[in-house]
């Protein structure tokens, strides 16, 4: 399976890892070959018979760059890859954009697709804004655009549903999709401010690059309007979505919370109104009794109602990149034995 | 979809129902006829152009018989039935036999898978005590042997090891995974004895016929043994797993766990140990951030291990009947779709 990366952050890095290091998994029989990787801030690289993986993962950490040799650097942009190399999959890991309404990642993925390339995306921003047209793009070109990782670090929420409950319908759910905001809120608990518990989040590697992602609950409203869209047949936008963040919350009302035997919770829900269907974000106290409750540092869990089954519950606990790349490369081998790829 | 029931008791009945009623739920878009309906008790019925379920659950319902006219009845055996009668899908409903190590129901599979056909089953006998014979039978002979409702009342476990996590090794898991045990242990909590919450679980009718099957730990013992044969490649029986039951416990000791902030529950776990690997129930205490903690009542949860994610856990909120009986009718879609059927 020949692999562009576009977007070479910490996902990829980590995919590539699990790559170098196939022999430590003995169920992952993926055959891969990774020709191009390109980046905003770091430049392209192209190889059709493979770039080597470790070179580039050990210059990535001893100089911040793709390459030694400046001279290897590829003169295409991330959209002219997208349009013009020789590739199978598309991976698509650059990050979240809420105002540019998930470009310029829908246009690498349509720039794939059109071409009857499939796409594993772990990008909440193209899911959320533009699934209705990705989807029946791929179906027209023959080619699938997966997504797992886009909401729960990889856990299968999106699998789950289309795989395991094909004869139901998701008539609603509820979790906690974010795990900074969901940190944060634990840290208030023990007296902590929302600037402090940002910080330790963002030290800690989990936080969106701009904190009003997370904080004004941009990221969970994605992640919602993605489950909307995918699971419920919703065509809305994160813009749709009945939109709260914590910035309201301070550590008074997260302790008065627990007090009373609550925990102040930033909780997403999906549910159906006649024909229509609604999603929201917003700080609910959770008793101590949900499950929800027991959620907490970075972990997330969702719960999924249906017409044939009673409430099932996923909770990842303690998830990290592994996760996530995990997730894409669970999308690769869909892929694969979809399309009968190599 | 032709189908042979053998076993007609309440997870029969509330398919059927579901049958019936199958314009209530507009995903399921399963055609199926029954032809032959065979019970211990009751005796059997076959009919090649579909039995008249309304009717069958109207005179099950007023007069505990399949039939007002007892002329037609059939004169086959369940097992007869199985060996002879035209269908394309077995779905053995009987009841869970540790004596006799999943019999008669793995005759009644095995003469099934024989002849090519497919089974799905809620019996968790022979899956835990014939699952690799009966695999290989099946694969042999071009059929599919599935049961996703024999554990977890039909909440997507099974499925959610083998078609979400694809290119991930489980490598343990850990649960609550018997209702009538985890009930009994919450009725102790409020200084409930044993043979009370015994009498109320078979009230509530969730109880095994034999309480030793719950109350011995033989229930969670071959529902271990499953997990660990299934998702595991191990080859035990339920008699293999280290088992352990919840007679010794008392109300005093249940109410002590929770003064000291734990309580107890029956946990089911399997773990590896170089090549081989182990299964055990036993009562443990359970802290209270665990979330296994908030499983009451006759939920159930399971956490699993693998060697690509962190643990995903998967809580069945409230089951009934009716994820049980949805569990086997996804085994039937996915029956239908991987053979072709109609």
């Amino acid at each position: 399976m020949k692999i562009l990366f576009i977007g070479f952050g910490n996902v990829a890095k980590e995919m590539s890892r699990i790559f170098i290091q196939r022999d430590l998994y003995p169920a992952l029989d993926l055959e891969s070959r990774v020709v191009g990787i390109f980046t905003g801030r770091h430049g392209g690289l192209e190889k059709k018979d493979g770039i080597d993986l470790i070179k580039v993962l050990d210059e990535l950490r001893l100089s911040n760059r793709l390459t030694a040799d400046e001279r290897e650097l590829s003169s295409l942009t991330p959209l002219e890859a997208a349009k013009t190399l020789d590739y199978d999959v598309l991976v698509e890991l650059s990050a979240l954009s809420i105002e540019d309404r998930g470009e310029p990642a829908a246009s690498h993925i349509r720039t794939a697709l059109e071409r009857g390339k499939s796409v594993a995306s772990a990008n909440k921003g193209p899911v959320s804004f533009r699934y209705k047209e990705l989807k029946e793009l791929a179906e027209k070109n023959g080619a699938l655009y997966l997504f797992e990782s886009a909401v729960m670090d990889g856990a299968p929420l999106f699998n789950f549903c289309s795989r395991c409950m094909k004869g139901a319908t998701v008539n609603g759910f509820s979790g906690i999709l974010n795990g900074t905001t969901n940190f944060i809120l634990s840290h208030m608990e023990k007296g902590g401010s929302l600037e402090e518990g940002i910080k330790m989040a963002q030290e800690a590697g989990i936080a969106e690059a701009d904190p009003s992602m997370d904080v004004d609950g941009w990221d969970p409203s994605a992640k919602a309007a993605a489950l909307v869209n995918v699971l419920m047949g919703g065509n809305i936008t994160p813009l749709d979505v009945e939109r709260d963040g914590i910035r309201a919350v301070t550590p008074e009302t997260a302790q008065d919370a627990v007090k009373r035997g609550m925990r102040l919770k930033l909780l997403c829900r999906g549910w159906k109104d006649g024909n229509n269907v609604h999603a929201s974000v917003r700080v609910e106290e959770v008793n101590r009794d949900d499950i929800f409750c027991l959620i907490s540092h970075y972990g997330s869990a969702v719960r999924i109602e249906s017409d044939l089954m009673h409430p099932n519950i996923i909770v990842q606990d303690c998830p990290d990149l592994l996760d996530t790349a995990y997730g894409v490369i669970e999308d690769l081998i869909t892929i694969r034995d979809s399309l009968g790829l190599i």
